[in-house]
């Protein structure tokens, strides 16, 4: 029973979506296999999505550095972005594999691999985190280490919110422009980086952007450069990243001070 | 010396953030603690930001439901958005507690308790999830059955993506405008619910929302219902949700036929 009312659920979620999907879809869709999907779209259109595997021969391996403090947000919008870009595989890693804490406490995302199982990646992802968190991952020299030791091989080197503060202690934006929560911008001088604010800055091989959901968009970049832009482009539409927030507060010059001075308490309020 | 490297960091976050916030702020700023920023803020603004456990004597239980198969961001956005709202406790929940699988296989997020010792909630939100991740949820009675309880006593009930065939499937949905992934908007209809487009449809108590990212956009919504606008806009801020994605593809109308075909390739090859 369960086992036929999940076959008929497949079928008809492929033969929904092949509704909305018009003409040259149709006959992939009603197939009602992901396969036919595949092979559709592949039909249609040979080049542009081809996994990174079948044009390099290789997997490209994105490293997430989580640690304890980190902020979700910054660490699940890009890896929910580039993961499902062809050839592209995603890991999870911090000091010691296994559950890591995000800033409110509230939360745990598992560390697949730790870092000394993951000594290099074609890119690297240093999200934010809480003031806890980010001061005391600017202040673990082996975590430094190994960030400048994946940083010299990679082919990206990428930051989220604060996490461009860790770059920063690492020694990796001297004499460059970044970006960072809006917080946090004029700190970076302290490294030696310029703020430029923005929703990412791309400086040489190292990408850096604002405040926890920049994350997504500058991945949604990063999908491109991966890739291609038509994959970055169906990598939206499958996210349906079609902002429309109730409320156009997003950014500091949106805000007065007193809803600055409100976001920065309910940051510091919520943090363990 | 990490010690006095770390209590420096602190004060100068805090220190830079007082930079970009001017008049009225600087005196809590550099103080340079989580304390002064929010003693600020709370003179500022008395009422606004006042906890719902100051307001209501109690605090507000957000319970996130996760399956194996789930897509993170539809969790760890609304996540993001409702944890810091004051007086809310996001809670990730699952059949059982411990780390639940996301829809690549690539990503794990803990439940932290089971659904037996989450009997009620004040608000649900049920994640979508792969086509295997939802359409086995859909057919599971133990969950639904849980849905339907907490459904029951719940102030709201909410979904993202295809969480809201899980509501239908719950028979959540019946008479009732709703929305989804765009790729499953027609299946609504098997649960007597009419396919509504939009980031999200709010119908008496029950809020659906649209795929994956849609879910940022829901929860600051929710969180205005469950605080206050004010609460909502510096929430906003505080992710600094400012969106500017590199392209606009993020819905079907603004996709052809080829990149919709993409997308769901996309999507069904990531699938585990």
């Amino acid at each position: 029973m369960t086992t036929e009312h999940e076959r008929s659920r497949r079928g008809v979620l492929r033969g929904a979506a092949a509704v909305t999907l018009g003409t040259g879809f149709a006959a992939g869709a009603t197939a009602g296999t992901a396969a036919a999907v595949g092979g559709t779209a592949r039909a249609d259109e040979p080049v542009s999505g081809a996994s990174a595997r079948e044009r390099s021969g290789r997997r490209l391996d994105v490293a997430v550095l989580l640690y304890d403090g980190f902020t979700a947000l910054d660490a699940v919008g890009p890896y929910e972005t580039l993961c499902r870009v062809p050839g592209v595989r995603v890991t999870m890693v911090a000091r010691r594999a296994g559950p890591v804490r995000t800033d409110t406490g509230e939360l745990s995302v598992t560390a697949e691999r730790s870092l000394r199982e993951m000594p290099r990646a074609d890119v690297l992802l240093v999200p934010g985190g809480g003031e806890r968190g980010t001061t005391t991952t600017m202040a673990d020299a082996g975590t430094l280490d190994w960030i400048r030791r994946v940083h010299r091989r990679s082919t990206w080197t990428t930051s989220v919110c604060t996490g461009a503060l860790i770059l920063g202690a690492a020694g990796l934006l001297r004499g460059l422009p970044a970006t960072t929560h809006w917080a946090s911008g004029p700190y970076l001088g302290e490294f030696g980086a310029t703020y430029t604010p923005g929703r990412f800055v791309e400086a040489g091989k190292i990408i850096t952007a604002a405040g926890v959901s920049a994350g997504v968009d500058m991945a949604l970049h990063l999908a491109a450069r991966l890739s291609d832009e038509k994959v970055a482009q169906a990598t939206q539409l499958a996210l349906e990243y079609d902002p429309d927030p109730p409320y156009d507060t997003g950014s500091p010059e949106k805000a007065d001070a007193e809803l600055r001075a409100l976001a920065l308490r309910l940051i510091a309020d919520a943090a363990v």
